[in-house]
């Protein structure tokens, strides 16, 4: 079925058997990588995003260089709002901003959520050449932010540890958040379609501030959104949720379409797949800052990171995205102490 | 027992049948209060937290002007590592700072655990003073940091997302960390009891950056320091724990010596409560963010949070402190709707 040499990925995310774990990590392109700081010396961050050739180089270093079995495309959630019409800036290190945020009716009826392809082209560019330039090595991942974590963006416009202008926007007004969250799930969808068709052999829904939610509110404004996206992608790639911090839901989730889903390193292993039955394949989630303690401890987390969660059904990777600053030897550390695990 | 006039607090923390669930709010004494923002506006928040008369001024003004049932004493949980000798700064609206973090044994063997009832006598003063204006009206509680927050403050410096550098220093040298994790709970333990002698009427030991730790993490670097806590308080005044996001942790914590437990909003009240069984006192768990939603919106979410937790054994309060931002008619219509709950 596949021309990959290595579909460790595709097979977990089917719940075949596999010799070993499939293992990728969540920004695994990115600052911790001296060639990634390399070409943000040269080129700024949307220049990086929607220049193809540098999102595919960009994209292949940790395959070249750390050895992770699949490969996610260098790009950023926030190219749904700015193809919707919505500026965004992006200052090194300090995160996102969105100059004009969404406030009533009239800015979101404003959106735009047409043209997904063409607008995003870029996006579907640098998948195809990835996918060229990869050469069946590993899976292309790609990717989109869910609707809850975009409308935290649009309203609160920028980065915020409690979200309480954009909670205080669905609380306010949810016939307008649904709204909104309805108009980015309709382009999301389009846009993921898309990335299948560039070549994307999975695609994951990052839902990075589901957290912030109560359980019920997480039920009325983001688990419908996801449950959408999953849907409407069931039949043509498989589909990883991956909703941070939201465990109260991972029952819920496991019987959705997903074929993965994404936890963060605040659920202990064992519990999560009691929880979600083997109903569906788990992805994580080891603590991002863990890579900074010493290697033999390390390569010991992991193995009781997978003894948690069993060989099948499950990928290997970080409980969210790696930081910074973490040695690249950590990282390759990581990568090989889940290829080399012996139950 | 008491000659309080109010004491559905204590009462509720005895697991005792009440009329109705008791209310207070975290941060309750705060910036959210015209009045308390005029006291800010004269003296620096140290000068504050120092005198006696300012920190009871403080404290008396949620029980005056929002009506609620217990009044918790204006201080900081960076006291305690100031009275073991670090310096702290404190910038309005910027947080904590720490000029000189611990790095190594010889900074944890620096720090003194001494005297500690004579160092912070000023709160023990403000407790009294508290206690001779309230005249009865309500509890008062008192409170510290719990001993891996403190250390997430004295080895970071300052708030972090992440918690990095506090992390890595525990994962690379764990028997550093539990030295300092020790000393902090001894001298914690020694400020809490002479807290209950100046007219304390129950303690809560305020975990905050609990949540950052996985689930086997916090039993090797938190649990035990709060069951250490809870266990030398037991027979001397009722305790209440916070650790914030550890809901993996919530029936273990329910069969400690303490007598409550708080909780934030990612937990459902009816799910919390099935997992502490009628063990403990529950305490929370709003969502800070909905007292910006309408007042009906925060009148239905209060009904709804008090059938999930049932009336008995539960204290209403936020699932974190409240912001800034909230209008004061907002928490009281929060204290009101409480008070009026019908089942």
């Amino acid at each position: 079925m596949s021309s990959l040499k290595n579909d460790l990925l595709l097979r977990a995310l089917r719940q075949e058997e596999v010799e070993r774990p499939p293992v990728w990590m969540m920004r695994q392109a990115g600052r911790y990588l001296p060639d990634y700081i390399k070409l943000r010396e040269k080129y700024d961050f949307f220049t990086r995003v929607q220049t193809p050739e540098l999102a595919t180089a960009i994209t292949l270093q940790p395959v070249d260089q750390v050895g992770v079995d699949a490969a996610i495309i260098f790009s950023d959630i926030l190219v749904i709002p700015q193809a919707m019409g919505m500026e965004v800036l992006m200052e090194e290190g300090k995160g996102p901003s969105l100059p004009k945020v969404i406030r009533n009716q009239k800015d979101i009826e404003a959106l735009s959520t047409d043209n997904a392809e063409e607008k995003l082209k870029y996006v579907l560019d640098a998948l195809s050449l990835t996918k060229k330039e990869l050469n069946g090595r590993v899976p292309l991942i790609g990717f989109a932010g869910a609707p809850w974590t975009l409308l935290c963006y649009m309203v609160e416009g920028k980065g915020s540890k409690t979200w309480d202008k954009a909670k205080q926007f669905a609380y306010t007004e949810p016939a307008m958040a649904h709204l909104l969250l309805q108009k980015t799930t309709d382009i999301t969808i389009a846009y993921l379609k898309a990335q299948a068709a560039a070549g994307a052999d999975t695609v994951q829904v990052f839902d990075s501030w589901a957290g912030s939610l109560s359980p019920a509110d997480f039920k009325t404004f983001a688990q419908p959104y996801l449950l959408q996206i999953a849907d409407a992608l069931k039949d043509i790639v498989p589909v990883i949720l991956f909703p941070k911090g939201t465990w109260h839901a991972l029952n819920d989730l496991s019987r959705s379409s997903a074929a993965g889903l994404g936890l963060d390193w605040c659920v202990d292993p064992a519990v999560a797949r009691e929880m979600t039955g083997n109903r569906i394949t788990l992805q994580g989630n080891f603590d991002p800052a863990k890579l900074l303690a010493p290697i033999p401890e390390i390569r010991r987390s992991v193995k009781e990171m997978i003894d948690g969660f069993g060989k099948r059904r499950y990928i290997a990777n970080l409980g969210h995205g790696i930081t910074p600053n973490v040695p690249v030897d950590h990282a390759r550390a990581f990568v090989d102490a889940v290829k080399e695990y012996q139950p």
